[in-house]
Protein backbone atom coordinates (compact mmCIF):
# COMPACT_ATOMS: atom_id res chain seq x y z
CA UNK A 1 0.00 0.00 0.00
CA UNK A 2 2.25 2.27 -1.31
CA UNK A 3 -0.24 5.24 -2.14
CA UNK A 4 -2.18 6.31 0.54
CA UNK A 5 -5.03 9.31 -0.12
CA UNK A 6 -6.35 10.78 2.97
CA UNK A 7 -9.53 12.40 2.53
CA UNK A 8 -9.73 14.90 5.97
CA UNK A 9 -6.43 15.19 7.46
CA UNK A 10 -7.84 16.12 10.96
CA UNK A 11 -7.13 14.29 13.98
CA UNK A 12 -8.43 10.96 12.57
CA UNK A 13 -6.98 11.13 9.60
CA UNK A 14 -3.88 13.01 10.35
CA UNK A 15 -3.34 10.78 13.05
CA UNK A 16 -3.38 7.58 11.03
CA UNK A 17 -1.07 9.12 8.86
CA UNK A 18 1.73 9.41 11.50
CA UNK A 19 1.45 5.54 12.78
CA UNK A 20 1.11 4.54 9.40
CA UNK A 21 4.58 6.42 7.94
CA UNK A 22 5.96 5.01 11.03
CA UNK A 23 4.70 1.44 10.33
CA UNK A 24 5.28 1.18 6.28
CA UNK A 25 8.25 3.83 5.46
CA UNK A 26 7.89 3.60 1.57
CA UNK A 27 4.00 5.02 1.84
CA UNK A 28 3.28 8.17 -0.08
CA UNK A 29 0.49 10.28 1.96
CA UNK A 30 -1.27 12.37 -0.23
CA UNK A 31 -3.79 14.86 1.41
CA UNK A 32 -7.94 15.77 -0.11
CA UNK A 33 -9.35 18.30 1.52
CA UNK A 34 -12.65 20.64 0.97
CA UNK A 35 -10.27 23.79 2.34
CA UNK A 36 -6.32 24.92 0.48
CA UNK A 37 -5.37 25.80 4.35
CA UNK A 38 -5.66 22.62 5.51
CA UNK A 39 -4.15 20.88 3.30
CA UNK A 40 -1.39 23.24 3.71
CA UNK A 41 -0.87 23.05 6.80
CA UNK A 42 -1.20 19.21 7.00
CA UNK A 43 1.95 19.49 4.73
CA UNK A 44 3.53 21.92 6.86
CA UNK A 45 3.10 19.58 10.15
CA UNK A 46 4.43 16.56 7.61
CA UNK A 47 1.24 14.60 8.05
CA UNK A 48 0.95 14.46 3.95
CA UNK A 49 3.42 14.58 1.54
CA UNK A 50 1.55 15.70 -1.40
CA UNK A 51 -1.66 17.58 -2.25
CA UNK A 52 -4.57 15.85 -4.25
CA UNK A 53 -7.89 16.25 -5.60
CA UNK A 54 -10.43 12.87 -6.42
CA UNK A 55 -9.94 12.89 -9.26
CA UNK A 56 -6.09 11.44 -8.56
CA UNK A 57 -7.78 8.40 -6.69
CA UNK A 58 -7.28 5.95 -9.46
CA UNK A 59 -3.62 6.02 -8.17
CA UNK A 60 -4.82 4.89 -5.04
CA UNK A 61 -3.84 1.89 -3.16
CA UNK A 62 -5.46 2.40 0.07
CA UNK A 63 -8.13 5.70 0.61
CA UNK A 64 -8.96 6.86 4.03
CA UNK A 65 -12.09 9.23 4.60
CA UNK A 66 -12.22 10.51 8.13
CA UNK A 67 -14.87 13.56 7.30
CA UNK A 68 -17.89 14.50 8.90
CA UNK A 69 -20.42 11.57 8.57
CA UNK A 70 -22.81 13.59 6.33
CA UNK A 71 -19.88 14.52 3.94
CA UNK A 72 -18.90 10.55 3.33
CA UNK A 73 -22.45 10.01 2.82
CA UNK A 74 -22.14 12.31 0.23
CA UNK A 75 -18.56 11.70 -0.92
CA UNK A 76 -18.29 8.08 -0.70
CA UNK A 77 -20.35 6.64 -4.25
CA UNK A 78 -17.86 9.54 -6.08
CA UNK A 79 -15.09 8.13 -4.60
CA UNK A 80 -15.40 4.53 -5.41
CA UNK A 81 -16.62 5.63 -9.21
CA UNK A 82 -13.29 7.62 -9.23
CA UNK A 83 -10.99 4.71 -7.66
CA UNK A 84 -9.07 1.19 -9.50
CA UNK A 85 -10.45 -2.09 -9.19
CA UNK A 86 -7.52 -2.69 -6.51
CA UNK A 87 -8.01 0.46 -4.23
CA UNK A 88 -9.37 -0.51 -0.83
CA UNK A 89 -11.58 2.44 1.01
CA UNK A 90 -12.07 2.80 4.36
CA UNK A 91 -14.21 5.37 6.63
CA UNK A 92 -13.80 6.05 10.12
CA UNK A 93 -17.82 7.31 10.73
CA UNK A 94 -19.08 7.28 14.36
CA UNK A 95 -22.72 6.67 12.33
CA UNK A 96 -22.46 3.29 10.18
CA UNK A 97 -26.06 2.53 8.86
CA UNK A 98 -26.18 5.48 6.58
CA UNK A 99 -22.98 4.84 5.47
CA UNK A 100 -23.23 1.10 4.32
CA UNK A 101 -27.00 2.06 2.78
CA UNK A 102 -25.73 4.78 0.66
CA UNK A 103 -23.56 2.52 -1.34
CA UNK A 104 -25.24 -1.01 -0.55
CA UNK A 105 -25.61 -1.32 -4.29
CA UNK A 106 -22.65 0.66 -5.61
CA UNK A 107 -20.76 -1.78 -8.46
CA UNK A 108 -17.40 -1.16 -6.20
CA UNK A 109 -19.19 -1.97 -2.82
CA UNK A 110 -16.82 -4.82 -2.47
CA UNK A 111 -13.67 -2.16 -2.27
CA UNK A 112 -15.28 -0.85 0.64
CA UNK A 113 -14.70 -1.15 4.26
CA UNK A 114 -16.83 0.64 6.79
CA UNK A 115 -14.75 0.96 9.53
CA UNK A 116 -15.32 2.96 13.21
CA UNK A 117 -11.78 3.22 15.06
CA UNK A 118 -13.13 4.23 18.49
CA UNK A 119 -10.24 6.87 19.04
CA UNK A 120 -9.91 10.74 19.39
CA UNK A 121 -9.48 13.67 21.47
CA UNK A 122 -11.79 16.39 21.78
CA UNK A 123 -9.84 18.00 19.82
CA UNK A 124 -9.81 18.37 15.94
CA UNK A 125 -8.00 19.66 12.82
CA UNK A 126 -4.46 18.68 11.82
CA UNK A 127 -2.92 20.13 14.70
CA UNK A 128 -4.73 17.58 16.80
CA UNK A 129 -3.59 14.66 15.10
CA UNK A 130 -1.00 12.53 17.63
CA UNK A 131 1.14 9.47 17.60
CA UNK A 132 0.01 6.38 18.39
CA UNK A 133 -4.02 7.02 19.21
CA UNK A 134 -4.95 4.28 17.72
CA UNK A 135 -2.67 1.79 19.82
CA UNK A 136 -4.42 -0.66 21.64
CA UNK A 137 -8.15 0.96 20.43
CA UNK A 138 -10.94 -0.79 18.95
CA UNK A 139 -11.76 -0.66 15.25
CA UNK A 140 -15.26 -1.88 14.70
CA UNK A 141 -15.82 -3.32 11.08
CA UNK A 142 -18.80 -3.79 9.91
CA UNK A 143 -20.83 -5.68 7.32
CA UNK A 144 -17.15 -7.59 6.96
CA UNK A 145 -18.84 -9.81 4.30
CA UNK A 146 -19.28 -7.31 1.27
CA UNK A 147 -15.86 -6.25 1.25
CA UNK A 148 -13.26 -8.58 -1.11
CA UNK A 149 -11.06 -11.31 1.10
CA UNK A 150 -8.02 -9.80 -0.21
CA UNK A 151 -9.05 -6.16 0.67
CA UNK A 152 -10.43 -7.30 4.04
CA UNK A 153 -6.69 -8.78 4.80
CA UNK A 154 -5.23 -5.75 3.66
CA UNK A 155 -7.11 -3.46 6.01
CA UNK A 156 -6.38 -5.84 9.18
CA UNK A 157 -2.66 -6.04 8.36
CA UNK A 158 -2.64 -2.37 8.14
CA UNK A 159 -4.87 -2.28 11.63
CA UNK A 160 -2.64 -4.78 13.37
CA UNK A 161 0.55 -2.75 12.91
CA UNK A 162 -0.74 0.31 14.02
CA UNK A 163 -2.01 -1.84 17.21
CA UNK A 164 -5.63 -1.45 17.10
CA UNK A 165 -8.03 -4.38 18.23
CA UNK A 166 -10.50 -5.77 15.91
CA UNK A 167 -14.48 -6.02 16.39
CA UNK A 168 -17.17 -6.93 13.98
CA UNK A 169 -20.87 -5.67 14.10
CA UNK A 170 -23.74 -5.16 11.96
CA UNK A 171 -24.27 -1.44 11.39
CA UNK A 172 -27.65 -1.30 12.71
CA UNK A 173 -26.61 -2.37 16.40
CA UNK A 174 -24.03 -0.55 16.02
CA UNK A 175 -25.56 2.84 15.37
CA UNK A 176 -27.51 1.71 18.65
CA UNK A 177 -25.43 0.75 20.81
CA UNK A 178 -22.64 3.90 19.80
CA UNK A 179 -25.61 5.86 20.90
CA UNK A 180 -25.33 4.82 24.52
CA UNK A 181 -21.66 4.70 24.75
CA UNK A 182 -20.48 7.54 22.49
CA UNK A 183 -22.79 10.03 21.61
CA UNK A 184 -25.08 10.16 24.77
CA UNK A 185 -21.72 11.12 26.89
CA UNK A 186 -21.28 13.85 24.17
CA UNK A 187 -24.93 15.30 24.90
CA UNK A 188 -24.69 14.87 28.27
CA UNK A 189 -21.38 16.77 28.70
CA UNK A 190 -22.21 19.96 26.30
CA UNK A 191 -25.25 20.28 28.42
CA UNK A 192 -23.60 20.58 31.73
CA UNK A 193 -21.28 22.83 30.21
CA UNK A 194 -24.04 24.86 29.03
CA UNK A 195 -25.79 24.92 32.37
CA UNK A 196 -23.31 26.14 34.35
CA UNK A 197 -21.99 28.71 31.35
CA UNK A 198 -25.48 30.36 31.68
CA UNK A 199 -25.46 30.03 35.80
CA UNK A 200 -22.05 31.82 35.97
CA UNK A 201 -22.03 33.90 33.11
CA UNK A 202 -21.63 36.85 35.03
CA UNK A 203 -19.29 35.19 37.79
CA UNK A 204 -16.70 34.24 35.31
CA UNK A 205 -13.78 33.32 38.17
CA UNK A 206 -16.23 31.43 39.90
CA UNK A 207 -14.35 28.60 37.49
CA UNK A 208 -11.86 28.56 39.51
CA UNK A 209 -14.09 26.68 41.69
CA UNK A 210 -13.85 23.96 39.63
CA UNK A 211 -11.50 21.00 39.78
CA UNK A 212 -10.53 18.30 38.00
CA UNK A 213 -14.20 16.46 38.34
CA UNK A 214 -15.98 19.02 36.24
CA UNK A 215 -12.83 19.13 33.45
CA UNK A 216 -12.76 15.46 33.17
CA UNK A 217 -17.47 15.67 33.07
CA UNK A 218 -17.56 18.56 29.99
CA UNK A 219 -14.19 17.48 28.24
CA UNK A 220 -16.27 16.61 25.89
CA UNK A 221 -17.88 19.98 25.26
CA UNK A 222 -14.95 21.39 23.63
CA UNK A 223 -15.45 18.78 20.60
CA UNK A 224 -16.26 19.89 17.13
CA UNK A 225 -20.06 20.78 16.23
CA UNK A 226 -18.98 20.61 12.25
CA UNK A 227 -18.44 16.59 13.19
CA UNK A 228 -21.21 16.24 15.90
CA UNK A 229 -24.23 17.37 14.30
CA UNK A 230 -24.46 15.27 11.62
CA UNK A 231 -23.26 12.16 13.89
CA UNK A 232 -26.40 13.44 16.00
CA UNK A 233 -28.99 13.61 12.87
CA UNK A 234 -27.65 10.26 11.17
CA UNK A 235 -28.20 8.83 14.42
CA UNK A 236 -30.98 10.56 15.64
CA UNK A 237 -33.90 8.05 16.77
CA UNK A 238 -30.87 6.05 18.87
CA UNK A 239 -30.23 9.09 20.17
CA UNK A 240 -33.30 10.65 21.48
CA UNK A 241 -33.71 7.24 22.80
CA UNK A 242 -30.62 7.36 24.97
CA UNK A 243 -31.98 10.92 25.79
CA UNK A 244 -34.90 9.83 27.03
CA UNK A 245 -33.71 7.37 29.49
CA UNK A 246 -31.04 9.41 30.75
CA UNK A 247 -33.97 12.91 31.49
CA UNK A 248 -35.64 9.96 33.16
CA UNK A 249 -32.98 8.77 35.53
CA UNK A 250 -32.08 12.43 36.09
CA UNK A 251 -35.94 13.17 37.03
CA UNK A 252 -36.15 10.26 39.76
CA UNK A 253 -32.80 11.43 40.76
CA UNK A 254 -34.24 14.73 41.78
CA UNK A 255 -37.20 13.12 42.93
CA UNK A 256 -35.50 11.47 45.84
CA UNK A 257 -33.80 14.46 46.37
CA UNK A 258 -37.44 16.40 46.64
CA UNK A 259 -38.70 13.09 49.06
CA UNK A 260 -35.68 13.28 51.18
CA UNK A 261 -34.69 9.76 50.45
CA UNK A 262 -31.10 9.99 50.81
CA UNK A 263 -31.21 5.50 51.62
CA UNK A 264 -32.32 5.03 47.86
CA UNK A 265 -29.76 8.07 46.61
CA UNK A 266 -27.05 6.15 48.53
CA UNK A 267 -28.28 2.92 46.10
CA UNK A 268 -28.41 4.43 43.05
CA UNK A 269 -24.66 5.31 43.72
CA UNK A 270 -23.59 2.54 44.96
CA UNK A 271 -25.11 0.47 42.08
CA UNK A 272 -23.43 2.43 39.87
CA UNK A 273 -20.29 2.23 41.46
CA UNK A 274 -19.94 -0.72 39.58
CA UNK A 275 -18.91 0.75 36.34
CA UNK A 276 -15.30 0.82 38.02
CA UNK A 277 -15.21 -2.88 36.86
CA UNK A 278 -16.24 -2.36 33.30
CA UNK A 279 -13.86 1.53 32.82
CA UNK A 280 -11.04 -0.53 34.28
CA UNK A 281 -10.71 -2.46 30.62
CA UNK A 282 -11.29 0.97 28.96
CA UNK A 283 -8.18 3.06 28.08
CA UNK B 1 3.43 22.19 63.74
CA UNK B 2 4.67 19.22 65.03
CA UNK B 3 1.90 17.10 66.31
CA UNK B 4 -0.79 16.94 63.28
CA UNK B 5 -3.94 15.21 64.01
CA UNK B 6 -5.81 13.68 60.95
CA UNK B 7 -9.27 13.10 62.00
CA UNK B 8 -10.08 10.91 58.36
CA UNK B 9 -7.06 9.07 56.71
CA UNK B 10 -8.66 8.32 53.52
CA UNK B 11 -7.81 10.27 49.90
CA UNK B 12 -7.67 13.89 50.91
CA UNK B 13 -6.43 13.28 54.73
CA UNK B 14 -4.15 10.82 53.48
CA UNK B 15 -2.88 13.06 50.72
CA UNK B 16 -2.67 15.98 52.92
CA UNK B 17 0.24 13.46 55.10
CA UNK B 18 1.79 12.91 52.31
CA UNK B 19 2.70 16.57 51.73
CA UNK B 20 3.21 17.56 54.79
CA UNK B 21 5.75 15.68 56.10
CA UNK B 22 7.42 16.17 53.34
CA UNK B 23 7.54 19.85 53.86
CA UNK B 24 7.72 19.67 57.65
CA UNK B 25 9.89 16.66 58.47
CA UNK B 26 9.72 17.30 62.37
CA UNK B 27 6.05 16.54 61.77
CA UNK B 28 4.58 13.19 63.87
CA UNK B 29 1.21 12.41 61.93
CA UNK B 30 -1.69 11.10 64.64
CA UNK B 31 -3.97 9.05 62.74
CA UNK B 32 -8.39 9.14 64.22
CA UNK B 33 -10.54 7.27 62.96
CA UNK B 34 -13.33 4.69 63.36
CA UNK B 35 -12.34 2.02 61.93
CA UNK B 36 -9.19 0.66 63.24
CA UNK B 37 -8.69 -1.51 60.31
CA UNK B 38 -8.60 2.14 58.32
CA UNK B 39 -5.73 3.58 61.12
CA UNK B 40 -4.03 0.14 60.58
CA UNK B 41 -3.62 0.14 57.07
CA UNK B 42 -3.19 4.19 57.18
CA UNK B 43 -0.11 2.90 59.58
CA UNK B 44 1.28 0.76 56.93
CA UNK B 45 1.14 2.94 54.10
CA UNK B 46 3.57 5.36 56.14
CA UNK B 47 0.77 8.36 56.18
CA UNK B 48 0.45 8.20 59.91
CA UNK B 49 3.25 7.41 63.08
CA UNK B 50 0.81 6.73 65.35
CA UNK B 51 -3.11 6.20 66.44
CA UNK B 52 -5.01 8.33 68.58
CA UNK B 53 -8.52 8.95 69.92
CA UNK B 54 -10.41 12.44 70.34
CA UNK B 55 -9.43 12.52 74.18
CA UNK B 56 -5.59 12.72 72.55
CA UNK B 57 -6.46 16.24 71.08
CA UNK B 58 -5.14 18.58 73.67
CA UNK B 59 -1.63 17.33 72.18
CA UNK B 60 -2.67 18.89 68.71
CA UNK B 61 -1.16 21.58 67.10
CA UNK B 62 -3.36 21.22 64.03
CA UNK B 63 -6.12 19.01 62.97
CA UNK B 64 -7.52 18.04 59.80
CA UNK B 65 -10.89 16.72 59.22
CA UNK B 66 -11.66 15.14 56.64
CA UNK B 67 -14.33 12.30 56.71
CA UNK B 68 -18.14 12.75 55.40
CA UNK B 69 -20.01 15.94 55.69
CA UNK B 70 -22.38 14.45 57.67
CA UNK B 71 -20.20 13.34 60.44
CA UNK B 72 -17.52 16.54 60.70
CA UNK B 73 -21.34 18.50 61.29
CA UNK B 74 -22.07 16.15 64.22
CA UNK B 75 -18.48 15.69 65.27
CA UNK B 76 -16.97 19.28 65.22
CA UNK B 77 -18.15 20.53 68.17
CA UNK B 78 -17.10 17.81 70.16
CA UNK B 79 -12.93 18.14 68.46
CA UNK B 80 -13.40 21.95 69.17
CA UNK B 81 -14.46 20.88 73.11
CA UNK B 82 -11.09 18.91 73.38
CA UNK B 83 -8.46 21.24 71.50
CA UNK B 84 -6.14 23.36 73.71
CA UNK B 85 -6.26 26.86 73.21
CA UNK B 86 -3.16 27.02 70.24
CA UNK B 87 -4.63 24.03 68.37
CA UNK B 88 -6.06 24.83 64.84
CA UNK B 89 -8.66 23.14 63.15
CA UNK B 90 -9.50 23.17 59.82
CA UNK B 91 -12.17 20.63 57.73
CA UNK B 92 -12.16 19.63 54.13
CA UNK B 93 -15.89 19.20 53.40
CA UNK B 94 -17.61 20.32 49.89
CA UNK B 95 -20.27 21.79 51.52
CA UNK B 96 -19.43 24.96 53.78
CA UNK B 97 -22.95 26.29 55.08
CA UNK B 98 -23.62 23.25 57.67
CA UNK B 99 -20.59 23.30 59.14
CA UNK B 100 -20.07 26.66 59.64
CA UNK B 101 -23.39 27.55 61.39
CA UNK B 102 -22.88 24.15 63.90
CA UNK B 103 -20.06 25.89 65.52
CA UNK B 104 -21.00 29.54 65.02
CA UNK B 105 -21.47 30.19 69.15
CA UNK B 106 -18.67 27.42 69.55
CA UNK B 107 -16.27 28.92 72.83
CA UNK B 108 -13.51 27.84 70.55
CA UNK B 109 -14.92 29.07 66.99
CA UNK B 110 -11.95 31.34 66.35
CA UNK B 111 -9.98 27.68 66.39
CA UNK B 112 -11.70 26.49 63.51
CA UNK B 113 -11.03 27.32 59.58
CA UNK B 114 -13.51 26.75 56.94
CA UNK B 115 -11.56 25.10 54.08
CA UNK B 116 -12.84 23.14 50.77
CA UNK B 117 -9.62 22.40 48.93
CA UNK B 118 -10.61 21.56 45.63
CA UNK B 119 -8.93 18.54 44.94
CA UNK B 120 -9.81 14.65 44.54
CA UNK B 121 -9.98 12.17 42.77
CA UNK B 122 -12.90 9.14 42.20
CA UNK B 123 -10.63 7.07 44.29
CA UNK B 124 -11.45 6.76 48.13
CA UNK B 125 -9.59 5.26 51.41
CA UNK B 126 -6.20 5.43 52.34
CA UNK B 127 -4.79 3.38 49.60
CA UNK B 128 -6.13 6.43 47.05
CA UNK B 129 -3.74 9.22 48.90
CA UNK B 130 -1.16 10.46 46.66
CA UNK B 131 1.64 12.72 46.87
CA UNK B 132 1.29 16.12 45.00
CA UNK B 133 -2.57 16.78 45.31
CA UNK B 134 -2.61 19.91 46.44
CA UNK B 135 -0.56 21.68 44.39
CA UNK B 136 -1.48 24.29 42.11
CA UNK B 137 -4.86 23.81 43.44
CA UNK B 138 -7.67 25.84 45.00
CA UNK B 139 -8.41 26.32 49.00
CA UNK B 140 -11.49 28.23 49.38
CA UNK B 141 -11.34 29.36 52.74
CA UNK B 142 -15.20 30.70 54.53
CA UNK B 143 -16.05 32.85 57.67
CA UNK B 144 -12.06 34.05 57.29
CA UNK B 145 -12.49 36.79 60.08
CA UNK B 146 -14.00 34.33 62.41
CA UNK B 147 -10.70 32.42 63.11
CA UNK B 148 -8.14 33.91 65.13
CA UNK B 149 -5.53 36.02 63.34
CA UNK B 150 -2.30 34.03 64.18
CA UNK B 151 -4.64 30.89 63.71
CA UNK B 152 -4.70 31.88 60.04
CA UNK B 153 -1.25 32.62 59.32
CA UNK B 154 -0.30 29.28 60.31
CA UNK B 155 -2.68 27.73 57.83
CA UNK B 156 -1.60 29.93 54.93
CA UNK B 157 1.52 29.26 56.32
CA UNK B 158 1.17 25.36 55.72
CA UNK B 159 -1.35 25.84 52.40
CA UNK B 160 1.73 27.82 51.00
CA UNK B 161 4.37 25.55 51.16
CA UNK B 162 1.81 22.43 49.75
CA UNK B 163 1.45 24.89 46.44
CA UNK B 164 -2.18 25.95 47.07
CA UNK B 165 -4.06 28.80 45.93
CA UNK B 166 -6.16 30.81 48.45
CA UNK B 167 -9.76 32.16 47.69
CA UNK B 168 -12.03 33.47 50.36
CA UNK B 169 -15.52 33.17 49.84
CA UNK B 170 -18.79 33.19 51.93
CA UNK B 171 -20.04 30.05 53.04
CA UNK B 172 -23.94 30.32 51.42
CA UNK B 173 -22.04 31.22 48.21
CA UNK B 174 -19.59 28.16 48.30
CA UNK B 175 -22.19 25.82 48.29
CA UNK B 176 -24.67 27.59 45.96
CA UNK B 177 -21.62 28.20 43.14
CA UNK B 178 -20.32 24.30 43.90
CA UNK B 179 -23.66 23.24 43.54
CA UNK B 180 -22.78 24.02 39.68
CA UNK B 181 -19.00 23.34 39.01
CA UNK B 182 -18.71 20.11 41.55
CA UNK B 183 -21.89 18.81 42.64
CA UNK B 184 -23.96 18.29 39.51
CA UNK B 185 -21.19 16.88 37.60
CA UNK B 186 -21.57 14.06 40.04
CA UNK B 187 -25.04 13.67 39.56
CA UNK B 188 -24.68 13.62 35.28
CA UNK B 189 -21.90 11.37 35.75
CA UNK B 190 -23.83 8.50 38.15
CA UNK B 191 -26.94 8.89 35.73
CA UNK B 192 -24.94 8.59 32.74
CA UNK B 193 -23.25 5.34 33.88
CA UNK B 194 -26.77 3.96 34.82
CA UNK B 195 -28.77 4.40 31.86
CA UNK B 196 -25.79 2.34 30.05
CA UNK B 197 -25.49 -0.17 32.58
CA UNK B 198 -29.12 -0.63 32.36
CA UNK B 199 -29.17 -0.42 28.68
CA UNK B 200 -26.12 -2.50 28.30
CA UNK B 201 -26.32 -4.92 31.23
CA UNK B 202 -27.12 -8.36 29.20
CA UNK B 203 -24.58 -7.02 26.96
CA UNK B 204 -21.45 -6.62 28.88
CA UNK B 205 -19.03 -6.83 26.15
CA UNK B 206 -20.58 -3.44 24.26
CA UNK B 207 -18.66 -1.42 26.91
CA UNK B 208 -15.81 -2.55 24.15
CA UNK B 209 -16.93 0.10 22.11
CA UNK B 210 -16.90 2.79 24.65
CA UNK B 211 -13.58 4.58 24.28
CA UNK B 212 -11.46 7.43 26.69
CA UNK B 213 -14.95 9.80 25.42
CA UNK B 214 -16.71 7.75 27.92
CA UNK B 215 -14.53 7.07 29.97
CA UNK B 216 -13.82 10.58 31.50
CA UNK B 217 -17.41 11.72 31.11
CA UNK B 218 -18.41 8.39 33.95
CA UNK B 219 -15.38 8.52 35.45
CA UNK B 220 -16.97 10.64 38.73
CA UNK B 221 -19.25 7.17 38.48
CA UNK B 222 -16.87 5.40 40.75
CA UNK B 223 -16.86 8.15 43.97
CA UNK B 224 -17.77 7.07 46.95
CA UNK B 225 -21.36 6.80 48.10
CA UNK B 226 -20.78 7.38 51.70
CA UNK B 227 -18.82 10.37 50.98
CA UNK B 228 -21.53 12.22 48.44
CA UNK B 229 -24.73 11.22 49.92
CA UNK B 230 -24.16 14.14 53.38
CA UNK B 231 -23.10 16.37 50.64
CA UNK B 232 -26.22 16.15 48.68
CA UNK B 233 -28.52 15.57 51.88
CA UNK B 234 -26.63 19.45 52.93
CA UNK B 235 -26.72 20.57 49.71
CA UNK B 236 -30.41 19.39 48.77
CA UNK B 237 -32.16 22.96 47.64
CA UNK B 238 -28.66 24.19 45.74
CA UNK B 239 -28.02 20.70 43.95
CA UNK B 240 -32.26 20.57 42.92
CA UNK B 241 -32.12 23.99 41.08
CA UNK B 242 -28.76 22.31 39.94
CA UNK B 243 -30.33 19.15 38.19
CA UNK B 244 -33.84 21.52 37.12
CA UNK B 245 -32.22 23.64 35.04
CA UNK B 246 -30.17 20.88 33.60
CA UNK B 247 -32.81 18.30 32.62
CA UNK B 248 -34.59 21.64 30.81
CA UNK B 249 -30.90 21.74 29.07
CA UNK B 250 -31.19 18.43 28.01
CA UNK B 251 -34.99 18.22 27.41
CA UNK B 252 -34.46 21.14 24.73
CA UNK B 253 -31.67 19.38 23.12
CA UNK B 254 -34.06 16.51 22.79
CA UNK B 255 -36.66 18.79 21.38
CA UNK B 256 -34.85 20.00 18.98
CA UNK B 257 -33.65 16.70 17.74
CA UNK B 258 -37.25 16.21 17.26
CA UNK B 259 -38.30 19.06 15.42
CA UNK B 260 -34.86 17.95 13.19
CA UNK B 261 -33.84 21.82 14.11
CA UNK B 262 -29.84 20.49 13.59
CA UNK B 263 -28.76 24.03 12.96
CA UNK B 264 -29.98 25.01 16.24
CA UNK B 265 -28.18 21.80 17.47
CA UNK B 266 -24.87 23.16 16.37
CA UNK B 267 -25.49 26.53 17.75
CA UNK B 268 -25.52 25.20 21.63
CA UNK B 269 -22.70 22.89 21.07
CA UNK B 270 -20.92 25.96 19.33
CA UNK B 271 -21.87 28.14 21.85
CA UNK B 272 -20.88 25.85 24.73
CA UNK B 273 -17.26 25.10 22.66
CA UNK B 274 -16.72 28.20 24.44
CA UNK B 275 -15.84 26.17 27.57
CA UNK B 276 -12.52 25.40 26.08
CA UNK B 277 -10.93 28.71 27.26
CA UNK B 278 -12.13 28.51 30.97
CA UNK B 279 -11.25 24.60 31.09
CA UNK B 280 -7.90 25.72 30.17
CA UNK B 281 -7.17 27.00 32.86
CA UNK B 282 -8.25 23.47 35.16
CA UNK B 283 -5.72 21.68 36.02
Amino acid sequence: MKNIYLIGVGLIGGSFAIDIKKHFSDTIMYGISRKETTLDEALSLNLIDKKATIADLQNADLVIISIPVDATVKLLPTILDNIADHTLVIDAGSTKEAICKVVENHPKRRNFLACHPIAGTENSGPSAAIPNLYVGKTNIICEVEKTTFKLQEKALQLFTAIGMRIRYMDPVAHDKHIAYVSHLSHISSFMLGKTVLEKEKNERDIFDMAGSGFASTVRLAKSSPAMWTPIFKQNKENVIETLEEYIHNLQHFKELMQQENFDEIYNEMENTNYIKQILNGIK
